[in-house]
């Protein structure tokens, strides 16, 4: 059997055949058009699948079951998307039901944050792990936590949400109401902030010429350019990102003490550019200076949606 | 079917037994005598059982399982205490397998706080809801996660340790190591730790004139017992309380998003006193300013942990 994903992004929509060891046999793009009806964007998955089965020359007998990944508030038992904010038109839309009107096998939806998380676990950094817990650094800070080979997500299917740990009381306002959210700390937005504030403080810093001295274009790429290159301001800004991203990862620790937890989001590209600083600073706050949790970069990437996506199926 | 549940702490060992409804049919307690060596702790355990089924009339035809609670770090699996702080000789000691030896019954072991929100989401504040997180409010600040009716405590059984997550970054020094944990702040020694600095910020307060005027006496009732009587300090220190609890209370709402969080422990005795001016900041911290998670009071008090401990046989 073959287990179809589908990585419905407000940008693109993605969608993969995968077999049931994780490996991605063909994939497809296409625009998502989220300025559009929930229905045209829908049709517009169904025959994405349709596609790809029938280019690969196979036949519906042969799909074990869709799985689709969709930012958003979800309930993946009705499957049901409640809300999603990259969508002109997605609020209480029943999505698997009519997916399942156009297409004659079982369809599975997730939060897709949970889905890049499942991902990482079955088939990434976590392979043959059931208890792992990926936190992806973007412009905000989202968190897959795979509990006993199952995404975890509360009662209510909204939980899950890491980055909206206070780790700072009273500290830097959060897009979520709350004020010193771990996500404005340890997100790539917050790497940026703190590399332009050591910028601005130290104005001899490389820092000041990346992106053509265009400081307000500083990514976090650029504070690890600078910081590769020697630049002592660049690496005072990592050590302050880490610092925060180790208390983050210190309470992951304490309360669910995960096999692994697996960092993903552009800024794992850097790989132990990220990790050392963060293991030295997570020293610091784990018992004894050590913990039976190994934090690790991700593997999969981008495809970590679709194949998490797809292996929705196989798990339920 | 009877279950026993065996609540063994420092000071004193409790025994009871237990219908599978969770009502307690007859209770008996002896001194621990910490000091001792392992097997005669393990020895009284198994007599404290046998004594209340021979006094009630049963036979251990009648006994479906003895749970103990213990503190410290232990493997449920093998059942062995790892360590515990509170007996003089409990390093690596395999308390199931010798209590098999020594009752012909099934035995379970778990953490203490583990155990206490098993019996509250059972049959105390959580009844009828499967997944209730317990915060026992004491020395420290205990964490009970149940998700599914099981005990949740990570992969390698040392997670839940909810007290442990840094709120305040570099805030003050915790006995863990780290620095800024929950428990510093919302632990009855972080409130009477407040409620001395709002005394000497006052010099005028009632607080002032608790346990005889000796601050250093000074315990959480005192606090509650001016903030009611109308004392503005007092009742600015439980505001300084509740501030930090919501804080911890709405990242485990973000992150558990649990059906039920129940609020144990000594201060928890103060009902409405103690949860109004938490719910009121708990506003703050959570999306929209409400949320599906009840946070409650808990019901069961001091029989949470050997109710807790008989059901470990019936969810296994």
């Amino acid at each position: 059997m073959i287990y179809a994903g589908i990585d419905l992004g407000g940008t693109t929509i993605k969608a993969a055949l995968v077999t049931e060891n994780g490996e991605i046999l063909c994939k497809k793009s296409i625009p998502t058009g989220a300025e559009r009806n929930n229905r045209a964007i829908i049709e517009d998955m169904a025959s994405l699948v349709k596609e790809l089965v029938e280019d690969q020359g196979f036949t519906f007998d042969d799909v074990h079951s869709v799985g689709i990944g969709c930012p958003g508030a979800i309930n993946p038992v009705d499957g049901i998307v409640y809300f999603s904010a990259n969508f002109a038109d997605f609020r209480n839309v029943a999505v698997v039901p009519i997916m399942k009107e156009l297409l004659p096998v079982p369809v599975y939806i997730e939060n897709d944050a949970n889905v890049a998380g499942l991902g990482e676990a079955m088939f990434g950094a976590g392979e043959g792990h059931k208890n792992c817990i990926t936190i992806t650094i973007g412009t905000g800070l989202g968190g897959g936590i795979i509990i006993d080979g199952k995404i975890f997500s509360g009662a209510f299917f909204g939980g899950g949400e890491m980055g909206h740990q206070v780790i700072v009381a009273d500290g830097l306002q959060c897009n979520c109401g709350r004020k010193g959210c771990w996500e404005c700390y340890s997100s790539a937005t917050g790497m940026i902030r703190m590399g332009k504030k050591w910028a601005v403080q130290n104005p001899s810093s490389t820092l000041n010429d990346a992106e053509g001295g265009r400081l307000s274009l500083l990514n976090a790429k650029d504070i690890f350019d600078c910081a590769n290159a020697g630049d002592e301001a660049a690496k005072g800004a990592i050590q302050e990102y880490a610092h925060y991203m180790a208390l983050g990862l210190g309470n992951t620790i304490n309360v669910f003490q995960p096999e692994y937890i697996i960092l993903g989001g552009g800024p794992s590209a850097q790989k132990d550019k990220l990790l050392d600083p963060i293991m030295k600073e997570l020293a610091d706050n784990v018992y004894g200076g050590s913990t039976r949790t190994k934090v690790v970069i991700a593997k999969l990437g981008n495809d970590a949606g679709v194949i998490g996506a797809a292996m929705l199926g196989k798990i339920s």
